[in-house]
């Protein structure tokens, strides 16, 4: 009893590469990319999409900026085999430095923004539906947004000809009665309108509340291999799809590429369940301190993490 | 709005202890004993009561055990600082080794059953209560018992006098949806008992399942210490207290004993997230055979244990 409307965008490469500044091999990207297709996911983002001017390109891998001859080297001569997308954030990359997509091999790009920045995330994802993209806006870290605000927010996304619309818990603060209460707000706001659903698993509710997001209506998912993203991660993609039911589906190509190329880097980095993701999702905080912490020689002294943060909080 | 109702139960000790032979030192056990009582958890599950002739005392540390010596160098020679549980699997403990209460610094015993086994842990259960005893059932392995047979369980449990049943995930198969629908059926078929929950994450849903429980109206909650448990490990007292505001609840003792006595046993044994365990609780399979793969040379080799697990389910 699957749902066709349901599409999966796995985000390996693109939420993944924020943990090694997208130094993903050729060999990995290509690898990742046939087992997406082979595994029937319905896009794999890549990548962001920036200008090379925002950022010094010798600290970066790729898939910090999808260039076109990238993209190219992992398609390879045949056919494309899966659709792909890129994530572009405001500011970080120029209306002029993004290609017809005649002249490109993405078919998605979608606008990461914070709700100050929703009217520039407007007029960019206009400008890449002209240009020919499927769009969508990725509202970044509601859950530290008030009332007032979000409601002004939904109005502006409503206006707008973006179809696509994403609730986001950046921080893994939620918990599912927070994704049915916003999943409904979204919906009642947005009629006609798809909501996605992109999620950190700071408290280990990644999948459960893009499970909560299915029986709410949300119809885009997003989800990584192994869990592989910023700090706790996400929604693991095999666990996604297993849920899911879909006839299309096969998860055992993910298996395979999680051996092959996901566990050598869960040697090298440490994303997923640990007590300073932990402390950051249930404070509703931005991961910069526990990742912080975590690359430094005090990732396993969590008390002073915790003191540190819980003093902060207070004022104290 | 906490529920006043609702009893936290840490079974790190217990379910941990499957994970190395209870091979826990004074000093494990002491530490965490203390901090769950300064954290405010109601009761500490501290081990299994076993019949030293149905074990070999040599191959177990004293919580497989858990004589009243052994608990006694825990307490100390002050007051009991937290309620006690020891859990009791069918046949492996005699009747006639379980002291009177007032013999004892026990103050609950859960028979652990499967379905075939519940007339012989009523009869186990009442008798420790007629002892003094508070009682529970932990019914097992629900996910792979057939309706007929669910509902002549209960219609046993509801005739008993036990005052508290659990629904219990051995092999982290249940969605959200599966609790709710479990515990709705429970709480018909039992009115007037208190229903507990006792989960394992191997599809990063304990947490999320336990959740579920408490909306659903149960109100006895296992958890444990940074997930420490059997295979993919359980729900974590740590996000568990955080969830409840109960504001006699303090996180920060937990974060504590996780950094002086959790983190150094995860470097030495791997519970939470792994393929092997993920698998088998999608597939609704005992752990046995996930935790074979993870304790040899070939954990790593996920595909081949997926191909297995998949060939053997499907009678290839």
């Amino acid at each position: 009893m699957f749902k066709k409307e349901i599409k999966v965008i796995d985000c390996t490469v693109r939420d993944g590469g924020l943990m090694n500044q997208w130094q993903f091999s050729e060999k990995f990207v290509q690898n990742v990319y046939n087992a997406l297709a082979d595994a029937g996911v319905d896009y794999m983002e890549i990548g962001y999409l920036s200008s090379q001017a925002a950022f010094d390109a010798k600290k970066f891998g790729p898939w910090k900026f999808c260039q076109e001859k990238d993209l190219r080297k992992i398609i390879g001569d045949g056919e494309k085999r899966i659709k792909l997308s890129a994530m572009a954030d405001i500011g970080r990359i120029e209306e002029c430095d993004i290609p017809m997509v005649d002249d490109s091999s993405l078919d998605m790009i979608r606008i990461a923004c914070y709700v100050h920045q929703v009217d520039a995330a407007i007029a960019l994802a206009h400008h890449c539906q002209e240009k020919g993209y499927e769009t969508t806006i990725n509202l970044m870290a509601v859950s530290t947004v008030g009332l007032r605000e979000l409601n002004e927010c939904l109005e502006d996304l409503n206006k707008s000809r973006v179809p696509v619309i994403y609730l986001v818990d950046s921080f893994g603060a939620f918990y599912c009665e927070d994704i049915d209460t916003l999943a409904q707000k979204y919906m009642e706001r947005l009629p006609g309108k798809i909501i996605g659903a992109h999620f950190h698993n700071n408290q280990q509710l990644a999948f459960a509340n893009t499970i909560s997001s299915v029986i709410c209506g949300i119809n885009y998912l997003d989800a990584t291999l192994y869990g592989m993203g910023r700090g706790a991660g996400n929604c693991p993609t095999e666990l996604l799809l297993s849920f899911l039911k879909n006839p299309k589906f096969n998860v055992r190509p993910l298996i395979k590429v999680i051996e092959e190329e996901i566990l050598p880097w869960r040697e090298k980095i440490d994303w997923g369940y640990f007590i300073p993701y932990m402390v950051g999702g249930v404070m509703n905080q931005h991961p910069r301190a526990a990742m912080a912490c975590m690359e430094s020689d005090k990732k396993n002294q969590i008390t002073e993490f915790y003191d540190q943060m819980t003093s902060a909080a207070s004022g104290i």
